[in-house]
């Protein structure tokens, strides 16, 4: 077909292949780039990131911080990368985490950590699904024994069942160290089906390796109750002489906003009790080289405060969905491994201290954007700092 | 503070303060880096787009296409710029578009365009709320009137309310012309709500500028039902033999499919009944500067498919909250803008264009998707294109 | 067929008719029942209400009260007759009532009032369901002219679209008046829908006269956020002495307990974020001749609390899909009668009245049980009152 | 309290209590009522079931069926007493047995069976939550030994954890044999958490007996995957000339309208994408004496068909949360046992089965519903039998 990219097996990221797509695009739109090409990074690494290669866009990054952290596994004053087109954004996170500073710094604690695929499997009627159900929690130790066989570092923890109908939804639970693991738990779970369906003695096993209850990259309660990803809790006490100070607003009143804004998650049916963990996560993760797809899911978050009886103000998120990794996938790029040694946290071991900066970068900006809203200081901010132009 | 990281008013994108950021993170982190800061776009016009600016992600991209779309604003042929670190991604959506333009290509229609803010009113107990929003409603042309006089571009469609104990929430409903009109509709909501402070004869007016009905930066049943930003539609008819020749799968085996899949999504509760909007979506948000955070709503999706009598499969998307821009905010910036123009859809005039051609790009990539599962080609995939390495 | 339920066109409710059906059923089941026929209602009356008749079901009544409501339309004190088989539920009402009648009685507001038909029309394209939407909107006067050749009593209000693929799913909202009407709705909305066919000037309309977004029976997202029936809050506020004297609980200390619970509901996912409002409707539906499988949908509930400075504590419910009636349906049988004239609720002009009745036993009956689940004491209610044998 | 309600510890349900109610109430409210008192039941039976008797309410009953189930505890032709006032239901019902028995009957399986409390705990921060989860978990067995010293029939099956902040919600799941068990899991769980308390080896633990997590009362996602009383399938596939005949629709037509009918459930947001499964669950509640409160919850239903290769109709309801008992309760009163002795269900023993009776016709009454929607024969059949007055 004339109208085909120009792609090659052999060399794929040459140079030479690089420029015919490029010949290729302007034949065909009558456009040439010059910033998309003007990359730095070796494109002789990109194989497992990326088919046909034409450049990089280029994301404005700003520094955040410095950003307190009293994590298990983050521990001091971070700054923090975040790529993003927005402005407010990172003045915002900014301000919040001067804030938290001021307090003491942000508590972080991963609280579980689990990856997952999750096969459906039909029959006949519901009876013969019913008993499909049962062998398959009497046997999970062989199971497990299967799916390992395709990777070193990632165990099956256990398996959910979901019966309705003549169905069986699963969840294949799975620890996969410092990847995030989607790939890993996809070939693991296609491993465990072929066993069972070779060893189960019953009607024949049909199965579908993904029947939506691992949901990946789409937002579910399923996973914000049973965790995918990273699950972790990021909590503060901030003094109510430092919140009138520094955010210009009374702590009973933050909270009263809190309660509103609440309710009206609760209306409108969010995944998301809060405010915006969404931005500054999605700023992180194209930062360090994250899949930022799983946005849609690890922006997902419970946030919980009360208002203590001396006035002062206890905050906390717990993201229930966070998808990320330190190596593999996108982490080694140029950039992004850059971003992640300003954090510490390139390469294996450690992922729980990403996760725990994380955290805290999302709550500082729950706190800085929840005073804004109170404070009538929002739109202004916006019109100073963004682009705003009515 | 010692710590605080290095701004400046009057040139906070200048070279020299820059350069004393980077002085101050190696000095802080010990890290000094090369590669976010090689970037060719010119920092000059950053200000309302970053704070803090260090330099940049440079997130790697791939051509996919070419994409058909029979649309009303995009028509003909695409090559659509993908940004991600995700290998068999562009393969995947590329696969997915052979398919569809072999078919006739993808027929795409907006079926609606709003942007929102959400205050909530309080008061001392519901009759009063009860009250207002009767007035509020007699008053809309007015209301309209105060908020327009912030905005040359944006129009106050109609207000949404949702009375709950002595509190009133509601979306002001607006259109935003090219623009996604986030900052917009909240600085003339908030010229409103002082109108309506000013002008209610009732009891004092008290109110939070989002209720959390607008649900910013979150998915909601609220915008999938009541649409924010753009909501469009895909649709294709697949026959029967090329389904099975492109991608080795019968239409009653996909449907079936496709039923458990979407039984899983109901029980698991997502706010997306496919499988992978967010990856496509997510690519060509940062490829064309989107707001990438905006993902957590824009990969809200509703799929619907009909296995017809003569064994021809019909498929469609929803996305209920498409919200993006082709002017203002991160289009402009070097990559980003030439990525719109490989589109045809940089400036005014074209955000609908980018919605067909985005929009059909989401259904080309549940079909191949879709199909992979039911094939079993989904793990090889991976194995052959990914970083799958056990 | 000899199995079949002995039925008679002419005389179904007649003594001989009932009679067969219990030879039959002796013959059947062996079985021979005494009380289900000790009724003392009049089966002439029963057309309309039930179909092959063979006696009645004997719920035991407790007497609440007295319950002090400020409302507007119903004021004063009432003896709430309840209609349950659940020991303590009687007096746990009792116990919230007493309570709320010590701190001035609960004030009751109806915020809305409306009951829907939602038919869901079918296209060849997205294109026509968007185009023949336009058409529906630009046509509402005409459409409910139609709807209204159908009843005396209803009103179409307005007319909700919901556009996804090439479906146009509707709202057709009504008033009804004192019946629930849910008939009168579909009644009205099926001649509606037969003159849209007749003049829609595009292609041929195809319609199913319900699409699942009235969601009859069913609890929904759209009918809490849009009103099922009536919408009413029930609100108070307790001195925090008082809670103290009768509850043996704090303020502070519900008001954490009920912060917790609200959590609870968010992450399990309710349509009900208080405890157990479906215990008190159920008793007066049952008692007053509602259409007690309604009690999916009116259980629905918004709860709300305030812990104000003074320690006193603020609480309302608001349920948005109360569906109910004072006459028509079941309200005109022998006891569901007496038990409206009780509360003074029988007949036309008094469902509003019930409503407030209705939504304030249900406030009390929230702060029964929420006050005696942090008071530890509930357990021990269940144990003395309750059937509660290990 | 001149107004207080008579009562009397001693004896409350002589009939001297009873006619000192009516005095009193004829006295506050001047309404004297008869039918009420018209009972055939013996009050001394009543303690456990009711406070402050007063009478009866007598909700007629009509005769479904016969039903024919094939299930594992149910096997055979059932009539179904159903107790409702609300026309055209019993008749609707029988019409879909009758289709069902023409189609060899409805079969029906009991695919799991658990009840639970949900105490929330409460500590200092996320760290202490976690690390009680984890001895949580690590002493399942002791807190087993120590809840089942409460009741002799109840067993702790194992406790599920939600943590989100410095919170830990539990879901404790309990077998209950023949009882619902809500009683008795209450009281269980009180003194597991007692046992908890007085055995934790960290810091103070605080506790809420009930989180919102068991959801009593309230329909929720957790209970609907999780399962709360029976989780029970009812399965049939019906020829499709069968379906023609009797239901004059074609299957193809049935099976469109039940995709129209589940993509509203899906944007409605609903906890069931079926028909009315409240309707027929409510009649039998109340007939057969079940907390009819739990309808709230009970009808929650997913519903899973397809359209089979040569046209037949493959149709399932699976009810998750489905709580009955058939002993204990309010299934021993007068016409209530006799209810449950009609379909051989009165007594220990018998709860499976009447679990399967009642998914059977739940999903009779939804091919019903369904049918008459696509044959436009709905409106006709509420005209003729139903209180339909314009």
């Amino acid at each position: 077909m004339a109208d085909s990219i120009p792609r090659s097996r052999d060399d794929n990221y040459s140079a030479e292949a690089i420029d015919a797509r490029h010949e290729f695009l302007k034949e065909r739109t009558g456009e040439s780039v010059e910033h998309i090409r003007a990359y730095s990074l070796d494109p002789a690494v990109l194989p497992g990131n990326v088919e046909n290669f034409i450049g990089v866009a280029q994301v404005p990054m700003g520094l955040a911080g410095p950003l307190r952290v009293n994590g298990e596994h983050a521990q001091g004053d971070f700054y923090v990368p975040m790529a993003t087109t927005e402005g407010t954004l990172v003045a915002s996170y900014s301000r919040g985490m001067k804030l938290c500073r001021a307090a003491g710094g942000v508590t972080t604690t991963v609280i579980d950590d689990r990856m997952q695929r999750a096969p459906v499997f039909s029959f006949d009627n519901a009876r013969e699904a019913r008993d499909f159900r049962e062998w398959l929690l009497a046997n999970v130790e062989q199971i497990a024994a299967a799916a390992e066989t395709t990777t070193s570092s990632g165990k099956l923890l256990d398996i959910q069942t979901f019966p309705v109908s003549k169905l069986l939804y699963t969840r294949f639970n799975y620890s996969t160290g410092d990847a995030a693991g989607q790939n890993m738990t996809g070939k693991a779970t296609f491993a465990a089906c072929a066993w069972i369906k070779q060893n189960y003695p019953g009607p024949e096993v049909r199965f579908l390796l993904e029947g939506q209850f691992a949901t990946d990259k789409k937002t579910s309660v399923v996973n914000m109750l049973h965790t995918r990803g990273k699950r972790v809790v990021a909590e503060i006490t901030l003094p109510a002489a430092l919140v009138e100070e520094q955010m210009h607003v009374s702590t009973d009143k933050l909270f009263n906003a809190r309660m509103r804004g609440q309710l009206g998650s609760i209306m409108s049916v969010t995944n998301n009790n809060g405010n915006h963990s969404a931005n500054g996560l999605t700023a992180m993760f194209i930062a360090t080289g994250q899949d930022v797809a799983n946005i849609a899911e690890a922006s997902a978050m419970y946030g919980f405060s009360e208002l203590l009886p001396n006035g002062d103000f206890y905050a906390s998120v717990t993201l229930p969905a966070l998808i990320i990794a330190t190596y593999g996938g996108g982490t080694g790029l140029a950039t992004q491994r850059e971003s992640l040694e300003l954090l510490g946290c390139y390469g294996k071991g450690k992922v729980r201290k990403l996760a725990e900066i994380m955290a805290a970068t999302v709550l500082a900006g729950e706190l800085s954007l929840g005073a804004a809203v109170v404070a009538d200081e929002w739109v202004q901010a916006h019109d100073d700092l963004g682009r705003n132009r009515p």
